[in-house]
């Protein structure tokens, strides 16, 4: 469908706005705005409400950058969480993801995104120094490294190895192999070639 | 990815206005949250300036029923379409998608639904009086249903006829066949039997 005459304005600006979306085309775009347009009123103001509200008053912790509606977050304020742990992650996404595997008991550090040149992402346009710092403070044992696998991820996590090398902590990265319920068949070759190098002892005890 | 536990109340609020959209689920809506907690305030004023100016001020054509920034819309108002034909259809979306078309010189008359008994929609919630007034104030030849090939679309089609069958007026369908560019091995029986019994006289002279 060709929907580059709009018979009015409004909903050209709105579907325009909407379009803005990543993974959002005119099409796309045009169907939410029609369903806007059928909702009452009151339902239309809750929804600009609930994202200027985000807009305006969203909050980041102080310590780790996760999103925050106090100044400190609930993770970071915890006192059954293990201070001693430091998991470094892209974005806040990463953090709800491993929050809800109920694996990890430490505390997060979000980064910002990892070091891209093509896309002109630097070192200093992530919170590394901040990371250094909180190393620097103390009381941190290990570092885990939970990056995208590759090879920004790979490059920025070779940045904050050499960053922390000298200092009293662990530097770990997350396991990769092949994927819980992957069919080797349908596994590429550097994954599996890596699972071979990496393997581990069979440990009954462990299911899955 | 379980995403029930929002670090943020404000994040979870807006995360629930966008997965209201239909096809958006909750991680979409978090996607398209934490897209919109990129981009500068500006930018997140603009786009719900646009969805709230789009609810408050949006207008209908006082004949048509489709959108307009006017009292009567840019097609009804125009001297170059022949108000002789009205074509019937569901949504302003159909408006679109047939003068994108540029087969079509006439009016619209949206109805806003077709007849739907198990979604709870009868004739009244249609503007069907509106359009038998139309017919009624005369100068109208033909009026065109472009409605959905469905049960619902078909039963609209057959009740608006009952009610102008009367009316010095032509009424007319959609021509219903093998969509271009289909191949017959796919197409359903229905459509195939339909297409064969109101197969029409070749042309040579008409492309396709």
């Amino acid at each position: 469908m060709n929907v580059q005459s709009y018979p009015s304005k409004l909903l050209e600006t709105a579907v325009e706005e909407f379009s803005k979306f990543p993974g959002i085309g005119r099409r796309s775009a045009l169907r939410l705005v029609l369903h806007l347009l059928r909702q009452d009123i009151e339902d239309v103001d809750s929804f600009t409400r609930a994202i200027t509200d985000l807009g305006h008053n969203v909050k980041y912790c102080r310590v780790c950058n996760n999103i925050s509606d106090t100044d400190t977050c609930g993770i970071c304020s915890s006192p059954h969480r293990d201070a001693g742990l430091i998991c470094v992650v892209e974005s806040i996404k990463e953090v709800m993801m491993i929050e809800s595997t109920h694996q990890f008991n430490g505390l997060y550090h979000v980064l910002g995104g990892v070091i891209s040149p093509m896309e002109g992402i630097g070192p200093a346009d992530l919170s590394i120094e901040k990371l250094v710092d909180r190393v620097n403070q103390g009381g941190v044992r290990e570092v885990i490294m939970a990056l995208s696998a590759t090879t920004e991820g790979d490059t920025t996590n070779f940045y904050i190895f050499k960053k922390l090398k000298d200092k009293p902590v662990l530097f770990s990265t997350l396991a990769r192999g092949v994927a819980f319920g992957d069919e080797l068949e349908f596994t590429d070759e550097v994954t599996l070639g890596r699972a071979i190098l990496n393997r581990v002892k069979f440990d009954a005890s462990i299911p899955g």
